[in-house]
């Protein structure tokens, strides 16, 4: 067999399997995987560096698969190439309730599939991000153990979305070499031609922010092998726009977005087969084929056996160091050094805004774990997120703990998530909150990989003042709330800053986002106390010898607030309790006894907090009152816009009394 | 007075009220102003088509301060030039509540504002939908009366933010020649230098996708000049890139980020008066250099003239109707096309999608309502957003009423909010609700704007089945209803949509997102009702005659099964109604009366929706039951998923009947 025409069967082993478990979901994308079959097949088989028996190899080669809606590419491979949970089983239950093989590849749904990918450019995102820990893993550890390519198959679709744009400006930015970018480039959308959109030079765009660029025909395994190998010696990141065309081999559909996001239907499928002489049935592939592939599959396992030796070389303490990172575990000294601090603080009682809170609990935190990797979008001076320990990482240095993320909030949490996947860091972000819109879906794909990053966003209320309504989060409390399995904190002083970063920390699967204010808070936590009160999403912070007739619930900044009305309340001799909700979800998480002590059953429950009143009804009931934001913010001195909202001790106060005398 | 000079005092006005502006409120960033003040100066008394006196002149050139933290840029030279809205007491006023120079330009404080920019890049993205807004009324409307150009001062930040890309590919795909970006190129961004984050080349980049491009120096007011005019005679959008001095004529701090977001400080304001030789009181503008300005601000008088003449010259139909749509009243014809499309449904009580119920519904009204525009982010035979009335806009031909807008969604919603702001055209788009999060920033602005803009988004529920999780919205209905004064409508059958059209296209100061299903609903509405029962945001879709045991809540698809729970209820000889909620917004703005009555006081409260409870205890209280989702979807058949998260009809009877017998 010509090496040639065996590549093709190689090949259309790909398309195969994927034409087939479309036709049998009746749903999915064939065009992606029957395009990219050739490209796929020179890569898996020629150059990624993985091994199908350790597929969390650290050193392993990354592929992301950025248009996710191909997967079935990804699932045919993973199976050619014999890894185990990808079986002819999983393929044959494509798109079914509890299959490996989700419409779209998802994290953790089996090893192997690197990322979750499907809305457009994350994909390109998150291997920014595994290109920038790759690079940061190195010089920490050397090139020894650390020394790996992070590839990336993306579709049209993904380079037109925004975030596309702050990925690849930042990866030529910071020069990084490791990461190569394959443009399936079929010139095909799901509405059509992609000029009846765009008209975009693509490599001239990438070629303006740093990059290597090379245009193949992706159809030619030759010049496919090429490509990558001039790529994996280029200084700076490489874009291959390959081009292709979709559902290559279908007599009819080929070239046509008809065959973007349906199955090719029988008859056609059928033609295809016979178009492309693949005379087997639905998912069988012939023996050669599929020894082929999984000889390929064994190809680095001599690699793998050689790093482990390079591995058990180092001495105990680098072994150690590094497999603790790569676990996620935090370092020995971690609970230790939070406790000093807590009581240090339970003494000093510091009054300062939770954004100053946070670096200064960075400060003591990075020097214990060295393995976090702070960063702002150009905001710095604004976030504190930048600690001593921290130098900035540059596209000649990678020995830093900082990364400037420039303008691109979006970009970045993409990234965050790459670097989490990667494994090693902890990534931690600082941005204002009101941008948490900007990354929003990389927020959720957080969420959804149960990765821990965590996103610093500081200026969470209209206590920012003068920037006004544009940079002043109301609905942002609420709709960070409502993502499924995002840890979203807002603590209330410097001590509930400590407990939130904390938790944090501590959990290994789940994203969290800390809101914190840009103005002074005073401690509100006088006394030390070991445990860690924020762990329970809510407690009571000031509780009432006799029955309370009213409850106050706050968070973040409002805390303050609510303490300051008990402190009026009872003077006018209304027995009151304050409780601080720092974390709705871990509030959710607590026993059903706990959540109702702390509830309490005053006959007046209010909450404040400078947002809107969506998601505490949980904690007042629709009867409760609630003294925070109706609508959008105001630009003004923040002191003069918690009167004009009517957000003051004074408000809560006047609430509970007149609630009381009804 | 030489010409130079009196260039540079007229731009040195700028420089200073914005420096003693921002020393007054201790706020802002006067770095911009002062850097990009020459470049004002230029545009605004040699180019840009105004009138003062008639500030909302519907053929007027936009100016967009898209990098909005330079706001007294803006407030400065309205003010010079004579606007009303911006007096002298109004600079002083800057960034205090209730003045109209708010921390950004706010769209509403004051005629000469065009947009509310701050969010970066957003401001780009609204040009280029008021450049594509100009070209669809030229071809409409002819070029004698409509004839304008767009412009837009555009900072590092705008042009890093992933959106940018969406929007200058979109332009220059489009070729929108009147848009012309001035890109404010002092290489400083908050955190330092620009190149510490970005080595992006841009200019090559905007030629990338199809731009002229032009380099000058952005202190020199003939270079200006001369850039402008030949941008202004391109047949493709130019960027001039304008390399500038941040904070100008301050000798020590010019030139670095200390300029960027804070004010001078008195002694570094006196000391840049003293090198720009401004020996002048703080906001006092010398009389000659007043007049200079004002006298400009007449420039564009005559030309103002000359278009009414040319517009009295027009046939009274054609008066009539641009200036109707220039309103943003809707066309007699409305009311009753919906009422007669009404009762033929009520016959026909159609089984359908709401997407494709949407698709039927704007059949009806796109035939009566000539100002939509449709569109899709690349997703038009899923969004079913085009109707037979709605050809293709392509870059040589304006005159169709439907937009291709590529996988951009972010600058697909920028670019409509722009369309909206330019007036004359109802935007609405398409896409898939779970990528509301890619253009949720857009989204805010158009409801903290006030703007008309209407976001077809479908596939709104794991009814969408086999994309999966990625695919799936959960917490997007709460994220969605979190935004203060956007209407989210989620109807359940097609007289619902249609309902819920009439009230999108009738609200003129709110945005709307439609939430569609993929799977088809049958008709519930099956009498016809003269009334728009949806305006009322929650209504009694099914009554009791008996009291009722049971209220089931329910919006959109979950409808059906709230319908289907309350007959097996009836036959279980429960009384039971029904509570269809297609708009929690609406329903706030009803009276107590009818809320409570809606609500009722049956024992058992049941909210059925296929996304988390968030939002639904003002219905059901902290005590009610909810029956919809708890986290992330999953990948499957949708019936099946439906199964297997427990939103069934039978999953509402258990819950109410175990709860009746507690």
């Amino acid at each position: 067999m010509a090496d040639l025409e065996k590549h093709q069967r190689m090949a259309n082993a790909i398309r195969f399997l994927a034409i087939d478990a479309v036709e049998k979901a009746k749903s999915g994308h064939p065009g992606l995987p029957m395009g990219a079959a050739d490209i796929a097949t020179v890569l898996f088989t020629e150059f990624l560096k993985f091994d199908p028996t350790a597929p969390n190899w650290c050193d392993r080669d990354r592929f992301v698969l950025s248009a996710g809606h191909g997967s079935m590419l990804l699932y045919s491979v993973l199976y050619l190439l014999g890894y185990e949970d990808f079986t002819l089983d999983e393929l044959k239950s494509f798109r079914q309730i509890g299959a490996r093989t989700a419409g779209h590849p998802e994290f953790g749904h089996g090893a192997g599939i690197e990322t979750t990918t499907g809305p457009l450019g994350q994909g390109l995102g998150n291997a920014v991000g595994m290109a920038i820990a790759e690079k940061l893993q190195e010089s920490r550890f050397g090139t020894d153990i650390v020394d790996h390519f992070t590839y990336v198959l993306a579709g049209d679709g993904c380079l037109m979305e925004g975030i596309s744009q702050e990925a690849l400006s930042l990866a030529g930015h910071l020069k990084l070499n490791k990461l190569i970018v394959i443009w399936d480039d079929n010139g095909i959308s799901i509405d059509g031609r992609v000029d009846i959109t765009d008209s975009t030079n693509q490599t001239a765009r990438f070629a303006a922010s740093g990059w290597s660029t090379i245009s193949i025909d992706g159809h030619d395994p030759a010049a496919i092998a090429s490509a990558i190998r001039q790529a994996q010696s280029s200084d700076r990141p490489t874009l291959i726009a390959a081009k292709t065309t979709i559902g290559f081999g279908s007599p009819k559909k080929a070239g046509t977005n008809g065959v973007h996001g349906s199955p090719l239907g029988a008859e056609e499928a059928a033609a295809t087969r016979e178009a492309l002489n693949w005379p087997h049935e639905p998912f069988e592939v012939p023996s050669d084929i599929l020894d082929a592939w999984r000889i390929a599959g064994l190809r680095s396992a001599q690699a793998h056996k050689d790093w482990q030796k390079r591995f058990a070389a180092k001495d105990a303490d680098t072994r150690a160091e590094f497999e603790r990172r790569n676990r996620g575990d935090l370092p020995a000294g971690f609970e230790a050094a939070v406790q000093e601090y807590k009581k240090q603080l339970a003494e000093t009682k510091p009054k300062m805004a939770t954004r100053k809170a946070s670096e200064a609990v960075l400060t003591v935190l990075n020097e214990v774990i060295p393995e976090t990797i702070g960063g702002s979008a150009d905001l710095t001076g604004s976030n504190n997120t930048k600690t001593k320990q921290t130098a900035s990482v540059t596209p000649d240095d990678f020995s830093g703990r900082y990364i400037h993320w420039g303008i691109r909030e979006h970009g970045m949490a993409a990234a965050m998530n790459g670097m989490a996947l990667h494994g090693g860091l902890i990534p931690y972000s600082g941005g204002f909150l009101i941008f948490s819109d900007y990354c929003r879906p990389s927020i959720r794909l957080a969420a959804l990989m149960k990765q821990r990053v965590i996103h610093v966003m500081t200026h969470d209320s209209i206590g920012l003042g003068e920037d006004g309504p544009t940079h002043q989060p109301v609905e942002h409390y609420a709709a960070l709330r409502a993502i499924p399995d995002l840890l979203f904190f807002r603590p209330a002083d410097i001590t509930e800053t400590l407990e939130c970063w904390q938790l944090a920390l501590e959990t290994k699967d789940a994203p969290s986002v800390l809101a914190l204010t840009r103005q002074d808070l005073p401690a509100l936590r006088t006394s030390y106390e070991e445990d860690n009160l924020c762990a329970r999403g809510a407690y009571v912070l000031i509780d009432s010898d006799d029955e309370a007739a009213v409850t106050l619930f706050a968070s973040g900044s409002e805390v303050e607030l609510a303490v300051e009305a008990h402190g009026k309340l009872q003077e006018a001799g209304v027995a009151a309790r304050v409780v601080s909700v720092p974390c709705f979800e871990l509030f959710e998480t607590q026993s059903e006894d706990y959540q109702a002590a702390v509830i309490g059953d005053s006959p007046v429950k209010i909450a404040v907090e400078a947002g809107i009143r969506m998601g505490w009804d949980r904690f007042i009931g629709n009867d409760g009152l609630f003294v925070g934001m109706h609508g959008f913010g105001a630009s003004g001195p923040y002191k003069k816009l918690y009167e004009h909202f009517g957000i003051t001790s004074d408000a809560v106060v006047a609430a509970a009394q007149a609630k009381l005398k009804a």
